[in-house]
């Protein structure tokens, strides 16, 4: 971990846009001077920044839900960070803010949009993942898109993310029967032996998708939470129940196509199931965050929850990190340890 | 027209299960001796047999909503009749009623589901199309399913058949942009100069379906009533607004298919807009079929809505009649004229 030159601000600018997998060339490391905070100002230092999958759309310039990050920009994400020096009120040097300040070690803010954070509460790095947005992604992703009842069967894809570990989680507490579907051994017993999950299989080496499920769902599926797509989100279709409720969250097998892949059509069994599929966006839930970050934080403290982090050090390894966590590399939440708390 | 010989019924059996697209060949005229009533029984005449994309899916053993028809038994569908004898104090012989007597000259009922019809109120066949099960389906499909809002732009494909023509103008009436896919010239002119749909256009002549939609749609597509699937839908889905809603009524280009047809997928695309898509059964309405029934008379009454059919006559061309439905040879309601009024 280093801190770095205290007179420079390390930043990780996007060099290109990428064409398939990107590549740590599609980034630039740079040295700019730390920026000094005007009237009203806050000056922080970022002290956790987290890498997530939809930063892979930021990278392209296909039109989605956000506009690009720029060629030249700093890439953006979600921060921990600590006020290294207030002008405005409301902060105080010391005080531990979330915000979005991206991949890079100091950053400037009007303080608008910051919310401080108790270290005392939680650790400060679970704003960024169980109690930041990767758990409220879950939260009203399952909850809300998917409304699911005690009895009924669970699938979540890329279970053992930061957001398929807590779907996997809260369905367990909701009374589902549980099954997750990831990419590794270690990660399928943490799922199970750890997690409480009632079911779960390593795709990588279980690549007959729709017997497993049929054999690990033998009352079919009632709700599906998708961060992944492609052939394990066709199996899963085969295979739901009457009425079934499947909330797109992610499509992470999609993300690096240079063009649509082509997939069994689905629609005649969304018919006859009558069946719902449904895309959702977490700021959408902006106005119900509270509510979710009160579940979680109940959930957490009574231990109905668990978590996992996995850090890499350093502003010049954000990319490394991002790269591995979309190859799957990570178990729980990937994060980035850009300075000492 | 043919009334058939007194003392026999002309009944349409499933010969056989299709491979493909249907046969006349995998239909089969017998002729059974008139059935009697029992105690607590009506006899009825089938006037109007009611020819639907449904009862594909019924040839089929696949799994599917509904139980198949049989090999050898008589093909199901929805009928007006009228009671020839009641041994059952609710009916009386000369009565019309509504039931599913299915593709046969008389049949033998409890009175159990039967509907009485007032042929002063309505012309009887309307029971099977703007009054009956498609004007139900599209009503609900759209309203219920897609929530339109004034303003909004409606597409619906099929648009020229008995439930699609009535989508169209029950958007019209909430004040959407409504534009239609159909095929067929004469299709298309009578869903804008005598329905009054903003736009259509015949797929069959305008083939880069994306190109005209995004003619048609200047301000894309909110929401999406599916009859048909395949090409069609990939390009209505690759045009629609944030929060779009896709109501799955039928995929009457897949249900010929002998194994699941590959398409483009759009999962992403659903996640990036935060859309749903949602495949619905009118029967699960069937507790609200009556709010229906009043709203579509009053509009019907009102001259807001307009519908036509067209009629086969005699119930040994009922599999002809269903044929050229599913190759869109209908413009509205297809029936079969079984006997007179």
């Amino acid at each position: 971990m280093s801190e770095g030159n205290k007179s420079c601000n390390k930043q990780i600018l996007l060099a290109a846009r990428p064409v398939g997998f990107p590549k740590e060339s599609d980034f630039n490391l740079v040295e700019s001077p730390i920026p000094a905070p005007g009237d009203g100002e806050v000056l922080v230092r970022v002290v956790y920044l987290s890498v997530d999958p939809y930063m892979r759309g930021r990278m392209s310039d296909a039109p989605s839900y956000a506009a690009p990050v720029g060629i030249g920009e700093v890439m953006t994400g979600g921060t921990v960070s600590r006020v290294v020096e207030s002008r405005n009120p409301k902060f105080q040097a010391g005080d531990y803010v979330d915000g979005q300040f991206g991949w890079q070690q100091y950053a400037v803010s009007s303080g608008k949009g910051l919310r401080k954070l108790d270290p005392a509460l939680a650790p400060l790095s679970t704003a960024l993942g169980v109690l930041g947005m990767p758990g409220l992604t879950a939260y009203f992703g399952l909850l809300d898109v998917c409304q699911p009842k005690a009895g009924e069967t669970v699938v979540v894809s890329g279970a053992a993310g930061a957001v398929g570990s807590m779907v996997g989680q809260i369905a367990r507490i909701q009374g589902c029967r549980t099954v997750g579907i990831a990419g590794g051994d270690d990660k399928i017993r943490w799922l199970v032996d750890e997690l409480g999950f009632d079911a779960a299989f390593n795709y990588k080496t279980d690549t007959n998708y729709r017997a497993k499920l049929k054999e690990l769902c033998p009352d079919g599926i009632d709700v599906y939470f998708d961060n992944v797509g492609g052939a394990i989100t066709d199996a899963v279709i085969s295979l739901i129940n009457l009425r079934a409720r499947i909330s797109i969250c992610g499509q992470i097998s999609q993300y690096n196509n240079e063009k649509l892949e082509m997939g069994p059509r689905f629609l005649s069994q969304l018919l006859i199931k009558r069946s719902r599929v449904e895309g959702f966006l977490i700021m959408d839930y902006a106005a119900r965050f509270r509510e979710g970050l009160v579940a979680m934080a109940q959930w957490l403290g009574e231990s109905k929850l668990k978590y996992r982090e996995q850090f890499e050090d350093g502003i010049e390894n954000a990319p490394r990190a991002f790269l591995s966590m979309l190859r799957g590399g990570n178990i729980g939440k990937q994060l980035v340890r850009v300075s000492a708390e």
